[in-house]
Order: structure tokens, then sequence, then C-alpha cells
């Protein structure tokens, strides 16, 4: 790692003490969200009240609303209409949520049964239908055409995304490229359009529409990477659901990768067997990660988010000091240190 | 029956010579919609284009594109754009087909093993959301802040009517009142909004924006009903699934609630026996169906089909005469008495 990038990722606070501060400067706009969810989970068909409260209420962070909220205040937005656009971001995500756990017959999601356990996969199919189109629905009422375009373009590309990871299901040969594409298409789109959608709600010029972007588009990878590498190195009480679930499922992330590129033959078949065995114990899962961290799969990932979070970080620089853009800039610490 | 609405409904032509004769007058129609479904069913993601092009190619009848195209122009719009957002009625129906198939869990649909038995639940589930956020975002391009709204407002219907139908399941009490909402939601109003939304595209006013929405709404409503009945009167062969489907889904359809209804005691008995069965066997099904007809299920069914083609019909007389206004007549005819 350049000593200077690890300098400048070194935490000023604690991971504890940086989620506290984080928390304090964000919950007046926590409360504004919270307030605007309650307000749209309402339908005439009670089911969907049901499924969608569990999966809205399960202990999300709501990081894509606030971060179209930081990034609306961040071009100088300072009233109150941004919640009710912001809650869009949360119901898009919960409408992915539902349908990978369909997809990947998750059991846990969020410490919680997954929501198609308790009532089936084609009420976690049908909610999640719902809840997408609501979400559209809600942002063809806000009328602004250039943020609908943004929208749309980036559920579609979530789509091709997921169909892309359900293609590489099962491929251990998956290279580090295919799985930056993946990732970017899953995850780090809907963060970057929360970012860029707060930008024009905030009536920014596209320098800073563009800046902000940026810094969702890494913030959103480094988040995943982030994400990919907790499932090696959590546990799975912090996680809320199993360590080792990406292997179980298939899912060669770039831990995994970048371990396959660089052991010798012994170690790759050691992979090779765990990764396409249908069932892995815990002895399985321990000798995978061994090998995963002797081969510098967790480091390298590691360091790939912090090169993201750098990126984030500096796309900030075009903006001025301001209390918005110090939360953005913890927030993006945070995703390094965070444990869940 | 009454008499003058029996009158009124008889075909000038018999039902094979109605088709061909709706076939010749909207093939150059078609013609432009298939060359525009080919256009977009492309994606970078192979597997897209490959389940996309399974279930849009599988023989559908391109009605709702059909009756969006065919709106617009009684409206009087005279240019060929309107093709291009006619495709998005077929694209948002071949998204909620994939999506009911993994819900039904289908293995037949229009002859062929459904998408799902052939790839998968996810690839369905996924290509579904694929289609749904394409059609969204075409919709999105043409710029139309009224038709965008009253599109989704559409497909957050379709969703709910799903859910709705969802909870209804293996629900033999299910009543008229109830069915009749499952089936606008789920089925008429995506057709209702083909016309509405290509009245808009003509430049309607609001009465004949308000007759074409309403000629749509009662023609998806008859065609539903159709559609229910023929489950249980119609020749596996020609519907290219098992007739009795919905019985053994555990679907209540109006030939089955009416008979209910009306049934003495022993058949009710008879009915819930089946109904709640895990598997129906060829007997089952005719003993149903026997008590279905016997109780006056079927002609029930057919004469709510009839009131609703002669309403869907009336709704035209606000329209001059004039080639398009006769297909429209035609197609709502050929509801009544397709076989298919």
């Amino acid at each position: 790692m350049n000593p200077s990038t690890q300098r400048e990722m070194d935490p000023v606070y604690s991971a504890s003490g940086l989620k506290a501060v984080i928390t304090a400067r964000i919950r007046p706009d926590l409360e504004r969200i919270e307030a605007e969810i309650q307000q749209h989970l309402d339908s005439s068909v009670p089911l969907i009240g049901v499924v969608g409260s569990h999966i809205i209420r399960s202990g999300g962070k709501r990081l894509r609303p606030l971060l179209m909220i930081l990034s609306a205040r961040m071009c100088g937005y300072q009233g109150r209409g941004d919640a009710a656009l912001a809650v869009v971001f949360e119901f898009l995500h919960a409408a992915s949520l539902l349908h990978d756990d369909v997809v990947d017959n998750a059991e846990v999601r969020r410490k919680q049964p997954a929501a198609n356990t308790i009532w089936g996969n084609p009420a976690a199919v049908l909610v999640g239908d719902f809840l997408y189109s609501k979400s559209i629905l809600m942002t063809v009422g806000h009328g602004n055409p250039r943020i609908l375009e943004v929208l749309t373009d980036t559920t579609t590309k979530m789509a091709e995304g997921e169909v892309l990871q359900l293609i590489h299901a099962d491929d251990l040969e998956l290279d580090e490229a295919a799985y930056l594409e993946v990732i970017i298409r899953k995850t780090a789109v809907l963060i970057s359009a929360a970012c860029r959608i707060g930008a024009i709600f905030g009536g920014a010029d596209s320098s800073r529409e563009q800046a902000l972007y940026r810094y969702g588009h890494h913030l959103g990878i480094a988040f995943q990477l982030i994400d990919d590498l907790l499932d090696y190195t959590g546990s799975a009480t912090e996680l809320g659901k199993p360590v080792g679930n990406d292997l179980q499922e298939g899912k060669a992330t770039l831990p995994l990768i970048y371990a396959m590129a660089n052991a010798d033959e012994a170690d790759r078949v050691r992979l090779r067997t765990r990764f396409s065995a249908d069932r892995i114990d815990e002895q399985d899962f321990r000798t995978v990660r061994q090998i995963v961290e002797l081969r510098g799969g967790l480091d390298y990932t590691r360091r790939q988010a912090v090169h993201h979070l750098t990126e984030a970080k500096a796309a900030l620089s075009v903006f001025p000091d301001q209390p918005s853009k110090e939360t953005l800039q913890m927030i993006a610490d945070y995703v390094l240190h965070r444990r869940v």
C-alpha cells in the first residue's frame, strides 16, 4: 500500500467513535427519512404493508436516501422537500433485496428470517415489484425529467447487473474486471445515482453533478468490496447472516478471485474443490479463508477499497468545506471500518 | 340474457373468419410492432436477450401494443412514431408473465416450457425486472409526463393486483366483487392504459381519452373472463397449456365462484374437496366442470363477458365511424369467440 494513501485513510476517530459522530450529525435527516418511509408504506393490500415493513424496517442504514439528501445540501439545497425523493432510493434498495433473496434462496437477512422464508417466494417477488413500481411512480410525481431519466437508466443497469451476477454464479474463473463490472452494476449504480440525483435536485452545475456521481460511484464500489471482505472476515453475530455466505452460494468475490490468481496449483485445487461443493462446512470455510488470506486476497481487497474511498473523497475537492462535505468524508471513512 | 344484447353480439363473421379479417387489417401495424420489438431486445447481457426473446417471441397476440396504436389513430394520429411507445406494453406484459410463471410455478406457457423451467426462477425474476425497467426507461425517453404518470400508476396497480391474487390463492370463499377487483388490477389496467395512453399520444381531448380508457377497461375485464372460462371449456391443444390449470393452482375464478354461490350443499362439498386437493386428476376436473356447468357458472361468466364487451363497444360511440373503430369493434367481438 502506498504510505500516503495509508495515512490519508487513518481514521481520526475509532470505528465506533466515527459511527457515533456520524449518527449524531445525520439524526435530523434520518428522522425525516423514517417519517417519510412510514407515510409511503401504506397500500390498500395489507400483505404489501407487512412484507414491505419487514424488509424496510429490518435495520437498513438508510445510506442511499441519506446520500441523496447530503448531496442536495452540498449543492445549496436548504429545504425539506428532499426526503420525499430520498426514500425512493430506500424503496428501490428494498425491492432489489427482496428479489435478491429469492434469487439466492436466502434464509437470513439482517439477523431476521428473509421475507421469502416467511411469506414465500411469490410474495417476495410481487411485493418487490410493487415497491419498485411505487418508487418510480413517486419519482414521476416529482416531475423532473432528468431525475427520472437517471433513475430509470439506473434501475435498468441494476437489473442487467443482477443477471450478470447470475450468469457468473458458480464461476470461479471470473476475473477481476468482470467482478468489478458486476459490483458496479449491482451496487455502485444505485449509490452513485442517489448522489447524482441529489445534485440535480439541489440545482448543481454539471461539474458538481459529475463530482457527486464520482463520489457515489467509488463509495459504492468500496462499499461492496468491504461487504465481500466481511463475508470472509466478519462475525456471523455482527453481520446478521452466516459468514462464508458468498462461497456457499457459489459467488466468487475479489478476495477469492485474487487468491485464485496468485495461488499455486495445489491451493487452486483446494479452492476449486470447496467452491464447487454443494455444501461446505466450518472446516472447509476455514481452509478457504486461510488460503485466501495467505495468498493476499484479503489485503488486496482492502487495498482496493482504500483506493476507491480515496477517489471518492478526492471527488469532493471541487466543493468548499462545509458540514455536509465532512459528513460525506466521514461516511467514506466509515465504509472502510464498518464491521456490519 | 337480454335478447337485444344477444343480437348485438352476434358475429357478422364466424370466429375464424373474424380472426382472418382482423389479421388482414392489422398486418401493417403488427409488422411495425415486430420490427420495433426486435430492435429493443438487445442487451449487453446475452441471457437477457435469450430469455426475453423466449417470452416475447412465443406467440403473443400483441394485443396491447395494437390497442395503443389503434387508439392513437382513433384520435387523429397519422405518423409512424407510435410503434416505439406501443412495444412498451408488450415488454411490460412479458415482464409480468415471467414473474407470474415464477409465482405460479408454471411449467408450460403458450405450448412451450415456461422460462422458469428452462432457465430457473432466478433468471425469470431478473429478466422480468430488466424488461420492466427497460419499458419505463423507454417511456421516459418519450418525454410525455402524463403518459409516464398513467403508465407508472398502472404498473403499481398491477403489482397490487398480483399480490391481491396471491392473498386469495386457495380461497374458494372469494366473492364476485373481490374476483372482479383482482382481474381489473391484474389484467384490465394494462389494457385500458394501452388505450388511454394511445389517446393521450394521439392528442385526444379528455372525453375521447376517457372513452378509450373505458373501452380498454371493459375489454380487459372481458378478456380475462373469457380466459378464465376457457380454462374450463377450452382444449389443452388450443390453449397451449393444460385446462383446469386455475383449479389446480387454487385460483377461484368466476365460473367456480358463481357455481359455489348457486350450488346445493352437496355440490359445494364436492367442489371444496377438489379445490383444496393437492393434485386433481382428469376425473376430478370433469366432476368440477360438470357442477360448474350445471350451476350456471359457465353461462354466467359468458354473459358477464358479453356485458363488458357491449360496454366496451358502446364507449366507442363518441367517435365517428372509421376503419380503426371497426377494428376495435371486431377485436371486442373476437375476444368473445376466441378459442385461445
